[in-house]
């Protein structure tokens, strides 16, 4: 059976969490797809840093002790910010790597010539993590898109600014009290910038609208609102009134094929679908011409959620160019 | 460009939405997948009766007709009961011909010879409008199994069972009148045995355990409960407390691999993923080991939903032949 060569880049929460799953899963997985999935290399930040064993792997701070490895076909890259992770991708792509990617940041901004020299490379590029964690949306709108058209997109696609305000209300506890219980918890980082301001939501959705509609609009149209502003008191009075805030990223395409989208805080009542999403879940729902709406709702963040929608990426890409069956 | 000659079995209201979509979207199905579908034929049962105009269509009433077709490739059934179903199934795929289904009454029998019959021909067989309408839960599973195990799998699977349950919270009236306002509407047949009594749900709950556990359990050891005997003073009595009545179709595996399923009503109360699923939505909450529990949400029936998912299932299938890229 041949052995298919992956690299890991990052080697923080998701990248451990794709490397636990591909050891637990091995042989499962040479079963289904016929193919031995073997982690060759990490690239890390810090050699001497105390971390998981990870025996038989070549753990590196050098990006070039990794693209040549003779044979590598399949990196998997959970690093954060644009660069050097685009550089990477890049060079990866070139290789002839399949590159399967959990960086928003990079992948909002750079979807469009990624996918471009992917497909001039004949490989493929799988990014259901960078959207929502575990909720696989990339795949589902991918689907849908076979047929159906989208009109809009509303989302939850912060997870540390929906535990915020859940907590806000249910506890009646301010915004303060309950950022430092996300960051106790591990829902939140030290800096809580990206999360609160809701640029980490307007990255997810701009990779969703590059998607959906093949095109983003321009970024600095979209009015992006955090959580940050909203107030106890706020929050007490929408419960009176039968009302949640949830923060909430949207996008709308017009007759004309203009987009409109923001990020920002809403009141939903008990009939949006938006309405019962708690805690750091994450949901989309996804308004459709045939379909109608379709929403998904689950973790949009941890260890496991995130590495699992890498792994069934590999799977995918595996399955494109081999042909599946799965017998029942 | 190659032509795909496609046959539609049955041409009710998913037949005739089927008939619908792929001419709307010929075009664009021809430009994503590089291939024509040109709907060659569709069995009727009586040819007489007046319907749709469908130029350059054989309408038959005779199934010698359409498998005889020369070179007819799929063929979509969007029959009901298990016959003449199956046989024509098995025919049309001893033929070489892919199929796409909507019948859950024959596929939750028939699934397992089925896709043997399919995988010794080498076609492919589509079958997410059997469960759940619009919801794409079959696809979801099927990719969340790659890579997850299920444990346990809760689901809304009948939409004409919720919109009474919330018709009798919301207005509160009797059961009766809700059925026959779920009538007026066509949301319920004139005979709703199969959606009060349960029968419904527990078919599709069949196709997701072969599925989800590559098994089903013995269909007697299955206890299964319709919503007639839901009284107002019952529905009243759980609004009072904050609950509310679910018609929940569940299974679950055990650590021994023992499979134990239910389908009837249950209390839920807000907390609980299918709490909030109002009218005719189907809900499937799916409690993975890696991802956690993932909902999807959406209508569980209709031309559109159901017939846009039987024409996801024929590109995914050709797809899966040659090979596919989507852009962004």
């Amino acid at each position: 059976m041949a052995t298919i060569k992956a690299a890991i880049l990052g080697f923080g929460t998701v990248g451990q969490g794709i490397y636990h799953i591909v050891n637990e899963k091995r042989e499962d997985l040479k079963k289904s797809l016929g193919l031995d999935l073997e982690i060759s290399a990490v690239l890390v930040n810090n050699v001497g840093k105390e971390r998981i064993a990870t025996p038989g792997v070549l753990v590196t701070d050098n990006f070039e002790d990794i693209i040549n490895i003779p044979g590598l076909q399949v990196v998997f890259e959970a690093i954060v910010n644009e660069e050097p992770a685009y550089n990477y991708l890049c060079r990866a792509i070139d290789k002839g790597c399949h590159v399967v990617t959990a960086n928003k940041v990079m992948f909002s901004k750079y979807s469009i010539p990624l996918h471009e020299r992917a497909k001039s490379r004949g490989v493929f590029i799988g990014y259901e993590a960078t959207t929502a964690g575990g909720v696989p949306v990339i795949k589902t709108l991918k689907n849908l898109l076979q047929v159906n058209s989208v009109r809009r997109i509303q989302g939850i696609l912060n997870g540390t600014s929906n535990y915020i305000l859940t907590q806000m209300r249910q506890d009646e506890c301010q915004f303060g009290d309950s950022l430092k219980e996300a960051q106790d918890l591990g829902y939140a980082e030290a800096d809580p910038f990206n999360d609160v301001s809701g640029q980490d939501a307007f990255r997810k959705l701009m990779i969703l609208s590059a998607l959906a509609f093949k095109k983003q609009p321009n970024w600095n149209d979209v009015r992006v609102v955090g959580i940050d502003e909203i107030s106890l008191e706020d929050v007490r009075k929408a419960k009176e009134e039968g009302l949640r805030y949830r923060h909430v990223a949207e996008i709308e395409q017009d007759e004309n094929g203009e987009l409109y989208a923001s990020v920002g805080p809403q009141l939903v009542g008990p009939d949006h679908p938006l309405y019962s999403i708690e805690g750091v879940n994450n949901a989309v729902a996804l308004d459709t011409n045939y379909i109608g709406t379709l929403t998904l709702v689950g973790p949009g963040a941890g260890m496991y959620p995130t590495a699992s929608v890498m792994v069934e990426d590999y799977a995918e890409i595996i399955g494109k160019r081999a042909g599946f069956f799965i017998t029942i």
